[in-house]
C-alpha cells in the first residue's frame, strides 16, 4: 500500500489526472483494493460505494481524456461521513435507523464537493448524532485504530471513520465534523491532518445536526498541504470571504503562542513530550515561542463539562425531528441528551452569552501571535475494554475532547497534524490554533510547520498490515 | 403649546436652529413650560433634566451661533427610555432599584445621538424591564394616556412615557425600544408615529436587555417625515448598511399588501373603521391593494402566547447580572419571568430555530409589495382600572401586542402613524410593515402615506390641556 496512488499528494494526483500519468479508474482500483485487504478489519464504512465510484471514476476518466475539467477535486477518492446528506447513499447519522429521504438531499457542503465530480468511495461511521469523541457505536460498532495491531483501539470521534478511511488506503480525502474535535480528535488518534473550520464560514445545511451553534464541516488528509489543496478547492463557492491559501510563511517569520496551563495536564505517557519536542524544533528552525494563555479556558471547560449546547439543542432537534430515534439512542449518547431535560431555558441562554463572551475575548487575544500550539488529545487512544467500567466512557470522552473543545466554545478555526508516537506506539497530534476566520492563513502556517517536521507519512511510516 | 416650536417639523427646526430664527433654549423654554403645565399628570419621566438641559441647551446656541454644528438632531429637544445606558442620568429600566454605575455607560446608539448635542429633556418612564405592551408599573405608576381628559388610560407601553413625551410637549424626538411591539403600540395609543428598525440593524449594546434576539432601538416622533429626519441622522454611524431615506414614492407606484385574516380580529369599536377607512383613502389615490397573508402568523402568536423568548431571556439576563431584583419585580413581570421557569433548554433551542425560518418565509413574502398594511394596535388603550381583576391583565396586554410581535418574530421592520380615532375618542395606528433592512425605504413609504393621509397633528389636533 505504500506505493498506492491514493497516498500522493493531492496536487500530484491533480496534476497526474490532467497530463495521463494518473486515471480516477486507477485510484478507486486501489481502493478497492485497499477496502479488500484490510476493509473488514478496519469497519471505516457504514455504507460502501465501491462499485458505483468505479464506474463514476470510469466516466470521470473518459471527460479528461476529452479536456473535461469539473474542478480541481475530479476524480479523487473520497470519503464522507454518514452526517451528511449525499443523493443515492443513506444517512443515518450513526443512528439505528436510516434517516428520512430528506437526508439524502444535498446541502451547499456535499453539493460545492460533488460538482467537481470526485469518486465517492462510501459513507463513513460516526457516532450516533456525532455526541462522542472516541468514536464508539452502539449500533454499528467502533472501527479500529488502524495503529495497534493487537488490541481495538478508538479511533476517535465523532467523525470515526475519517481517518481510518485515509490510513487504511480507501480515500485521499475525508469530510468530517467538528462540534467540540469530531474532526482533531480521529485525525490525532488515526495519524492524519484535520481541519476545524471556523464556525459559519461553511453552511451546515444538510448535515444532520448536533450543535446549531458549533458545528463545523472540517476535512482531514495526509497532509496539511492536502488540507490546503482541498480547501482552495471549495472555500470558494462556500463562504462569502472567498480566501486562498496565501503562499507558506517561513517560520523565522512565525511567532507562536505556547499556553503554560490546561492543554498539558494528564497528558498519557509521551504524548506531552512529543508534542514539546516538535514545538522545540520550530524553535531551533526560527520561529519565535511566547507564553500565551488562552483567555475563558477553565470557563470553557467548565461549560463543557456542564454539557455545553450540545446536549439541548441535539435534545430540540431529536424531538422536534426524529423523536421515535430517542428510545433507541446509543446509551451513552442518551445519558448526554437526557442531561439536557433538566437544564432550564435560561440557562442554555446564559451559556449562548457567555461563550458569545468568550469568542470576543479570544479573538482579540489570538491576534498577537500567528497561532497557538498545544498536544491535539491529551488521551492515548484507549481499547474498547477500557471503557466498559461504569463511569470510564463519560470520563475518557471528556478527556479526550478536553483540548479540542476550548478551539469550539472560543470560536477558533484550528487544524492538528501528526508529529509523532507516544508511549503505546499510537499517533500524537500538534494542535495549531488561529482566530475567527483565519482558515486560509491557518492553513499556511500549518504548511510551515509540516514543510519543518515532515508529513504524516515520513513521520508515522505505514500503519501494521 | 400649539405654537410650542418643539411641534415643527424637525427638518425646520434644523434650517431655523441654523438661520438664527430658533435657538436650542428657546426649544428647552417651551419644554420646562409644557413640564410646569401638565409634566405632573402626564408622568413621562422617571428623571427629569431640565435644568441641565437648558444649561446645555445655552452652550449650544454660542456654538451654533460661531457656526458651530454637531450633526442634524443638534439642539433639539429628546426623551431618551428608561432603559439606554446614559451618562449621568441613572438607569433604573422600570425597575425599583437604580442598576449599577456600568448602566450609564453609552452604547452605540447613545453616543451617537449625544455626538450630534441634542438636548436630553430626561429619561422617560419604561414597564419594568420592557417587558410589557400596555405601559403599566406597580413601581413608579403609569404615565397617563394623555388623550383622555376624565379616566387614566394605558399610553401603552413598554416605552410607556415616551409617546407621552412627545405629546405633552416635553420632547421633539422620543427613542423607545421594541421586542413586541414597544415603540408601536405606546405610538399608535398615544397618536404620534413610531419606527421599529430590523433587528441587528442597530446595536443593543448597553441597552438593558429583555430579549437579546429581538430587542431593537427605535424613535418615536409627531411625523413620520421626523423619523425619516432622525433615522438618517443616526444610520450613517449605526447601521453598516449605512442608507438614507430615499425620495418619497408616489402613491401610485407602490403596491401595499393587505392581510384579511388574523389583524382585524377583535378590535375595540372604530379601531378597524378607521384603519379601513384610510386604507380605502390611499386606493383612491392611485395605491394598488393585494390580499396578502403573512406566512407564518399563528405560529407566531401561539409562539408569543406561550412567552416566546422574551421570558427566558429575561430570566437569563436577571439571574446573572441582577439576581436582587428578582423578588421585588412588579408582579406582572414577575408572573411572565416564572413562566420561564418550566421551560426547558430544548424548547428554548426550538422556539429559535422556528423564529428563523419565520424569518426566511417572511422575507420571502414581503419581497412582493412595497408594504403590508394592519392596524397597528387592536385594543383601545384600557383604563388602569379595568385592568385591575385577576386575569385582566394578561389578556389586554396580549390583546395590545398582537398585532405588532408577528413583525417581530417575522424579523420585519415597522411603522406605524396616527389615521383617526376610535369610538372611545382614542388616537388610532396604521401599521406599515416592510422585510428585513428595508427601514430607509419603509420610512419613504410611510412618508408618501403621510403626505396623503395628513400627519398626527393635523389628524388629531392637540390632546385637552
Amino acid at each position: 500500500m505504500t506505493d498506492s496512488p491514493l497516498t500522493r499528494p493531492l496536487r500530484k494526483q491533480y496534476a497526474e489526472l490532467r497530463d495521463g500519468k494518473l486515471t480516477a479508474t486507477a485510484l478507486v482500483d486501489a481502493s478497492l483494493e485497499a477496502y479488500r485487504t484490510r476493509g473488514k478489519r478496519d469497519h471505516a464504512y457504514l455504507t460502501w460505494n465501491g462499485e458505483p465510484a468505479r464506474a463514476f471514476a470510469a466516466a470521470t476518466d473518459a471527460l479528461l481524456a476529452q479536456g473535461g475539467d469539473a474542478g480541481a477535486l475530479m476524480g479523487m477518492a473520497i470519503s464522507i461521513k454518514d452526517i451528511y446528506a449525499v443523493p443515492g447513499l443513506p444517512t443515518y447519522a450513526g443512528s439505528s435507523t436510516r434517516l428520512p429521504a430528506d437526508w439524502e438531499r444535498p446541502g451547499p457542503m456535499i453539493s460545492a464537493l460533488l460538482a467537481q465530480c470526485p469518486s465517492v468511495m462510501g459513507k463513513t461511521h460516526s457516532v450516533e448524532f456525532a455526541f462522542g469523541g472516541l468514536g464508539t457505536n452502539a449500533h454499528w460498532g467502533a472501527p479500529r485504530n488502524p495503529w495497534d495491531a493487537v488490541n481495538h483501539r478508538t479511533p476517535g470521534g465523532s467523525s470515526s471513520g475519517a481517518g481510518v478511511s485515509l490510513v487504511g488506503g480507501t480515500a485521499s480525502l475525508a469530510l468530517g465534523t467538528d462540534t467540540a474535535g469530531s474532526v482533531r480528535v480521529p485525525a490525532s488518534m488515526t495519524g492524519v491532518a484535520g481541519l476545524k473550520t471556523t464556525a459559519g464560514r461553511w453552511s451546515t445545511e444538510q448535515i444532520v445536526p448536533l450543535s446549531s451553534t458549533l458545528d463545523t464541516p472540517g476535512l482531514l488528509a495526509r497532509r496539511v498541504d492536502d488540507l490546503a489543496f482541498a480547501f482552495d478547492a471549495l472555500d470558494d463557492s462556500l463562504s462569502v470571504s472567498r480566501q486562498r491559501v496565501p503562499a507558506r510563511p517561513a517560520l523565522a517569520d512565525l511567532t507562536f503562542g505556547v499556553p503554560e496551563h490546561f492543554f498539558w495536564d494528564d497528558c498519557s505517557p509521551g504524548i506531552a513530550e512529543t508534542v514539546r519536542d516538535a514545538i522545540q524544533r520550530l524553535e531551533s528552525a526560527g520561529a519565535r515561542l511566547v507564553p500565551l494563555e488562552l483567555p475563558g479556558t477553565d470557563d470553557a471547560f467548565a461549560l463543557f463539562q456542564q454539557g455545553g449546547l450540545a446536549a439541548a439543542e441535539l435534545a430540540a432537534f431529536l424531538r422536534t425531528s426524529l423523536p421515535e430515534s430517542i428510545p433507541n439512542l446509543d446509551p451513552n449518547v442518551a445519558a448526554r441528551v437526557a442531561a439536557a431535560d433538566d437544564m432550564p431555558a435560561w440557562e442554555y441562554v446564559r451559556r449562548r452569552s457567555l461563550i458569545e463572551s468568550l469568542y470576543r475575548e479570544a479573538a482579540d487575544r489570538m491576534a498577537d501571535v500567528d497561532a497557538v500550539l498545544t498536544p491535539t488529545v491529551a488521551l492515548t487512544p484507549p481499547t474498547l475494554e477500557s471503557l466498559v467500567p461504569e463511569g470510564a466512557y463519560p470520563k475518557a470522552n471528556m478527556h479526550a475532547l478536553r483540548n479540542t473543545v476550548i478551539a469550539n466554545f472560543l470560536g477558533l478555526c484550528g487544524l492538528t497534524l501528526p508529529v509523532g508516537k507516544d508511549a503505546a506506539g499510537m499517533p500524537v497530534g500538534l494542535q495549531v490554533l488561529s482566530g475567527p476566520w483565519q482558515d486560509a492563513r491557518l492553513l499556511a502556517v500549518g504548511q510551515a510547520i509540516e514543510n519543518e517536521l515532515g508529513n504524516g507519512l515520513e513521520i508515522l511510516g505505514m500503519p501494521p498490515a
